[in-house]
């Protein structure tokens, strides 16, 4: 959950500069930190790789000339290609975070533009002649429509948050939809493509009782497919992983690399095998495990997207526009991160 | 046949956890896996670069000083410039598999949307005065536009899975179209194509008949122009392969690399060689094997999309938005795959 | 002339499949083919690496201790910055080898949206009291301008191919215009162009004699322009090579590394310097090679685009939309390439 | 703040030659310039690591062979990656400033277009009986909403600068706004986006006063949305960092790299260790430290873009288009650099 | 000034073979070539560091041992972040070369786009009953819009050209204004932005002449948005260069690299260390420098954009639409190259 500062500046509350939640830590604290590094989970492994070291250190000293030294030409030769590999895999794997970010910025696009249209675009265009009171009435109806489409925008990102969390949305939802809709919610296999279609419904009912120009609709229409695209490329990402073999044969290669290395290391490093392989494990495995944590953006670990956050800012955002009276609260940071 | 787990969220059913198909396999299990691996296609390969570090193993040992020593400077000169190239020719098969997967959910943002709309904006928008029962009869043929709309679509991604896969679409498609359109198809050259042409047929008619303003028609004009991109950039990805020069050349300094890697290594690895030989070998085979099997990513093998899934979640989704009684099940994952 | 079976899938033309074109050749024979390998057109310069090799090795086996000796290590410097600098290049001509060929994809893409377009929303949307045989007359004309407009893509689609190859369109795309226009042909600087502007007429004449609504022409207009980019594009990559001086600093380097090379390698190959020279300037010249015809993707080489192919694929998708009776036949491959 | 020439050639004022403010320094000087280097912020690790060299050699020469040696081998295989990993982030930093730049090129052709499309389609469309004295009133209305958008655009870019230095925008968009808006400026959460609300209402407005057609309102209504994405793709730079494990292992692994790698010099390099430390710590710790600055490309460091110079160029170039009588001073450059 | 051929094939004019410009120089002429080489910006860099060697050498003859070895490992560590950083330098200058050259692409798209618009949509849609004296004077109208319209276009491309390289553009554009336009042309600060006012002038006025449908008013302002964002793009380029620290960083390292490279070869090398450093400068500094001049593609150097005979081109073009008697030249090629 990255995304500092994200509910304070989208939603456009001024924090002074002394609340700004990740301070840059210094070099030392650098060193220790823990959370939102990836050291706990390769621990293990780079353990696993020093003891490796120290095992063919021990076994040089009780039986010299007996462990075969692999030289580090093999090393070199496996380095370079091993490197330029995990350099696309990273590469790939931050395009998808990077991609998936963009996608929620253009959540945000759609949804305030589409807030922002339903105020400009929706007014009574119907007849001339009309009594005061048919007039009153219709300006209700817009009202509810322009109220309505709003909501449903806002309860659109909830459901996408939830279907890419694999969480149940229901509850989430529930406020934004009339007691009929409720119901029905209980049968639909894809709650957000849903909401399109009930934002859909209402584009169709604005046009046929004339509360837009069939032009203006464009505008809106424009909006709900981009949602759509949205949709479709968030679940592209979230059940698309990369190509499984890659992540096989990048794992199986490291592993024999930094297994084996001290084969090549220790009889120029000596005593100094354990660490260094330990170090060259940490710089391998850490990239990797990274790669892997970014591939799948939409999760609750500590580098995925900022949702909850994204999602309640819409909802902030939306309901202001509707000038209502109860906002919702941000989000608070977890210590250094958001949800 | 990636997209774990595809079907299921697609398609809008929540799968419960311990459903999750591919479960992550722990690092012992990810040795010994093949099913998604390369290894079964590059075994050969690798058996053959063990086998003659074990000759040039052998041949050193009774002829000693006989087998020309190499060094490892040809092999550090080369070893760069080929991971390079693997790298190069690895993005750009990855890019192409992931570009047709970006056009599979373009595909499934149209389909998606074309329903919506049908909905949306196809309303009776002629004569003012008419009789109770021309109006009847014009609802009627209101909704069966809609529903044709609504079924040339899915009709259109069976299609072009079988026009990707080079198999024959006639029994999968012949369900959405009329006895008339069933009796043309035979002569057909084109099958996707004449599906979008039918399509426009269905705008043109609605147009005439004053079904949809001519404003609204556009929103469609616009997605049947999208799948028709769909459909042409999925062809390109599927009839250019990558300049043949470029596997052959790789192909080429692969095998002589790795053959001849033996004649670098011997004399300081020993006994060593074959494994260390096996083992670059691997990395290198397996990369150049990968590169080209993602590069036609339309084909029915490990890696390649869930192209089946895919056009059966679209039928899925398209019918629930007609109503219809029967839907067809998703399709259930072979172990850890999607057809 | 890459993109094979392009012709039989494009057009839809179902084949079996032992038909296909262009097989896996198994390892071997891939070791001996020369059509489509880069080899023939660098073959001296690989020969002349591998005399130099063969010199040094005499000079050295004649004079020993005259041959100056470089070492292997500013082979090491100068290797990795060379690698580096192929790999740019060629992703760079592999991009505009890419970018061409979704050009011509897009082209498919235009013309058959302009034709489909044609028939869904080309109708009589003029005046309502009309004779039967002014309304026979006018669907008429309306037929003509269906018919010339969907002629002038697929002349256009030729008029591409010519400019692009530089050879003389007269005869291609005579057929595709009336006797006045053909006669003004002659004077015409840029056919291509003129194509368009022909369009352009079209469609005014359509949208006067109201043929077609003022927003319906707006799907026309799109289009148009669409062709309009894609020419502009193709030309753009046809007329602006890479930076010359990019070719000239690689084309140094790369010699004066391969010719030197010997200098560096024949104190610890010995006799195998030539072999090892060859392999090295293979490689490097090789990949040299390759990016200089990629460059330039519109010539008739044979890594080139199938440009023949897809005009005549996207003329008989077209002629098969009017319903002709005499469709030209697909063009069959030459062994492994279509022109 | 770079953009040099910016505000000279954006708003057009021609400069001569003389007067160009960043001359390209001679070799000499490049040395030894300091502003704009990124050498200040990293002299603390050039010197440490240097020093670091020193203590190696001193302890070598009072204590030899007692120093362990690492040899160059771990630092080959460590710099190899540690290069290519920083080359990636260099990459990602890079492209996140240049989208910055380019969101701002954009916010200069969306405001430019408003305020030329506000002086092409905004006319008198209404009834066709008028008195002249309702003419002339609606004229002056025509003027006031000519204006007033103009200066909203204005508002906007202001405001979006200080929304993304975390700055109070309140005293410099005061006087785009009319007395009523300045007062509710005050409970407003997120400014730049009540500018584009505000903007949505003039729509609205000249839509029902019938100033504009709707179908050219789509022209505004399309600019507007697009500053929508530029504020909300900026929001994201600003909002989202580069996922902060990449900076924890870059950082330790270039700390142990540069601190550890006198213990595989000294042997060779003797009383040059030191100074070979601080060569090698210079580049890995420079670019580093540069991927860090770029990262965030909207502060008021060197390297940030010149949003003051740009927002203000905008300004003149809108307000110029309104024929106002006293423009502001285009902002000069301090030194080198714009702010 | 790239783009061989540009002039004779952008305009259509047919070319024999023989009269291709750039031929392939072959190999041998390649190495003498300088015109179009960065060699001669590049030589005293060269030189010096040859020198450097020939110093080291002679040191190391004359005062044997005294002189610092500093082996070859610096420079191989160095050496490749060297080269992966000068790789990234170099993507990012021809992206930037690139992308300037795919804007004057989509200049020559949009003004030719315009004047085939201006001839398909502007006719008199006007009153129906009309003097035939009337309906002539509006041909006449109709005609001069077109007219202005295309040659705003035109003197749009002229007036960018030079905003670009920082010249006067006035007696250029001068002929493609009317006299009031002249005057006013002296107080006007942005030129290029003038021009597009002034076609926003056009619009309006065949608008409310009813010249032009309010629909097909939109083809033409899209286009003209276009012109916008190409201008500001261009300008983008233009004005905001690569950080400049990236200069620094690299410049620094390469000298200290270059002219310390002696120091780390001579004792292998001997007397040939001066041919070999200079050698492995030519490539450091022929990357730098070209990276250097690709940077900003819009100067007059060898390998910038051909500017003039684009903007010439496109005069062409537009005046033949107009059916122009006398139409200017084409550019001649000044042996290579075009200005």
């Amino acid at each position: 959950m990255i995304a500092v500062n994200l509910a304070a500046s989208i939603s456009g509350v001024k924090v002074p500069a002394k609340m700004i939640v990740r301070e840059k830590p210094n070099a030392f604290k650098l060193f220790f930190l823990l959370r939102g590094s990836v050291v706990p989970s390769i621990a293990p492994q780079i353990i696993f790789a020093g003891l490796m070291g120290f095992l063919v250190y021990l076994a040089d000293e009780y039986f010299p000339d007996q462990v075969p030294n692999l030289t580090a030409t093999p090393f070199v030769l496996l380095g370079v290609t091993l490197s330029i590999f995990l350099g696309f895999r990273n590469s790939a794997s931050y395009e998808r975070w990077w991609e998936a970010r963009k996608l929620w910025g253009q959540l945000i696009i759609d949804t305030r533009s589409i807030a922002r249209q339903a105020q400009t675009y929706i007014w009574d265009q119907g007849g001339d002649v009309m009594s005061v009171d048919e007039k009153y009435s219709r300006e209700q109806e817009i009202k509810t429509h322009q109220r309505k489409i709003t909501l449903l925008c806002t309860g659109f990102s909830h459901a996408l948050r939830h279907q890419l969390r694999g969480t149940d949305c229901r509850d989430d939802v529930a406020s934004f939809l009339s007691e009929y809709e409720r119901e029905r919610l209980g049968a639909v296999r894809h709650i957000p493509n849903f909401f399109l279609n009930l934002l859909g419904g209402e584009i169709s009912q604005i046009l046929q009782k004339q509360f837009i120009g069939e032009v203006s609709a464009r505008n809106l229409e424009e909006r709900i497919t981009s949602l759509s695209s949205v949709l479709a490329a968030c679940e592209r990402i979230h059940n698309t992983p990369l190509p499984f073999a890659y992540n096989l044969l990048l794992n199986r290669t490291a592993y024999i690399y930094c297994f084996t290395l001290p084969l090549g290391l220790f009889t120029s490093l000596g005593a100094m095998t354990p660490l260094i392989t330990a170090l060259i494990a940490y710089t391998f495995f850490g990239l990797e495990a990274l790669g892997e944590e970014l591939e799948d953006p939409f999760g609750t670990s500590a580098h995925d997207l900022a949702l909850s956050t994204m999602s309640r800012t819409i909802e902030i955002n939306l309901l202001e526009t509707l000038n209502e009276a109860e906002l919702p609260e941000p989000i608070q940071a977890d210590r250094y991160y958001f949800p």
